[in-house]
């Protein structure tokens, strides 16, 4: 008997970057397509072995919503992904620039091209979508939009590609795997909230500095509930089985006012060699 | 003769939370209405006394493009607004809730006002616009549509509250004062990227600490270069003035290969009572 495949959650429809980078760790599995991050979050949640969801990009940032689901949802990070990021044009076969007057997709992606937007069309509408591949399953309903996405989304909705790489430099998206179950490897994330007095940041930092701890990420975000208040995520060389980690992890422990540990995985080889 | 007034560039149209945070401190002056919170950067580069932009939301997070344009532009902080953010859902009088399929605001505060959209318009679409006043402005020409703002700009547009504070939690937004003139003040804000070195973050921060230098902020932003490069934005208690702040920022220049120091200026009580 055929052993049941697993199943890995991505924002959907068929063909967005996030599936792409799914494809490039996952082989053989059942892909379920949601509608939003926060249901990616919910699917594994509920059953579902693996989610894939973007966490940051290199000309846009950190996505929000990723960070808030990773503080409010009990799961870890096992794996990650880094995507170079093609952006495309896309239209309805036949339609032609002059008639572009609405452009859809991820508020992400038309960030990323805002010079190239301001330049071609300085007058068009700008209309976000939830994902780029949902901009472009509706462009078939729309007369003289054109969306902005992967060139492989391009194809499965028989769309034709007008520029491409219009992004504003280079750019490159970091995607995870979260997953109920912990992963293993030389990468650790964590997130943490400080207590308000002085100095915090710089005495829970010192404990990786003494450790010769290096952190390959710290970034901070308000709480959410007061101005002046924020979470610190941070991603660190080394795993939680080490016992420097583990001595850290401890005596940052009495610092902070919220800990977790997302947990130890395999860093993406493209991403070292940035 | 009459001294001619100052000029204040703000986010418009007229009735945005930015301009009546402007007007907390600015009286008898004439407002510059931009469409965008670049042109308010713009203005001010060329000759506008004074702008007036958005920075933070206490459930946001940060306004990217005042960060960007704090990067990109040469300007300095010279004073500091918080105001607390009270949501209003309105229509054109006579429009039934029933009626509305269409919701258009500034997208931080539609993100805002997320649970009460779900609860209450589940399958509305929501539609950015470029700002909370503008989204007001155009909703005459919009049948079913609602529009998100302050109550101040519904009577301007003459518009009806259909439900006010409707964002999910208590909401602060601070709003800073830009200008080419430096202000003083006892609140520092710089910005700095660190050589890529194990342990930087660290080392600056020591700096500080060691000097008794409270930071009240501490926000880092991707590069947007590549993955992994980040700037820090950083608030302290303090003046340029001070000695040791002086000598601190003298000694993380050395540690830094992007230093911007934007200026000394007065802390909003409202925020120091958070």
């Amino acid at each position: 008997m055929r052993k049941k495949r697993d199943r890995v959650a991505v924002l959907g429809p068929e063909g967005t970057f996030t599936e792409i980078a799914a494809r490039r760790i996952f082989k053989d599995v059942e892909f379920v397509y949601c509608d939003t991050v926060s249901a990616v979050f919910d699917s594994v949640s509920s059953g579902v072995e693996f989610g894939v969801v973007a966490i940051e990009n290199s000309l846009e940032g950190s996505v929000n919503t990723t960070m808030d689901c990773l503080i409010d949802y009990d799961l870890k990070i096992c794996n990650e992904v880094v995507l170079g990021i093609n952006l495309c044009l896309v239209v309805v076969p036949g339609t032609k620039k002059e008639e572009i007057d609405t452009i859809i997709s991820h508020p992400h992606a038309l960030a990323q091209c805002r010079r190239f937007l301001s330049e071609n069309f300085p007058d068009a509408r700008l209309q976000r979508h939830e994902s780029t591949a949902a901009a472009m399953e509706e462009l078939k309903r729309l007369e003289g939009s054109a969306a902005i996405g992967p060139r492989e989304a391009a194809k499965i909705y028989g769309l034709d590609v007008l520029f491409e790489n219009i992004q504003d430099a280079e750019s490159q998206t970091r995607f995870i795997v979260i997953s109920k179950e912990a992963g293993t490897g030389r990468k650790t994330s964590i997130i943490f909230a400080l207590k308000d007095e002085p100095g915090a940041l710089y005495r829970a930092l010192k404990e990786f500095a003494e450790r010769d701890i290096n952190l390959t990420k710290i970034e901070s975000r308000p709480s959410k509930r007061k101005l002046g208040e924020y979470l610190f995520f941070v991603d660190l060389e080394g795993s939680l089985d080490d016992k420097e980690v583990k001595d850290a992890l401890n005596s940052i422990k009495e610092r902070t006012t919220f800990l977790k540990i997302l947990g130890s995985y395999r860093e993406d080889s493209y991403y070292s060699l940035r």
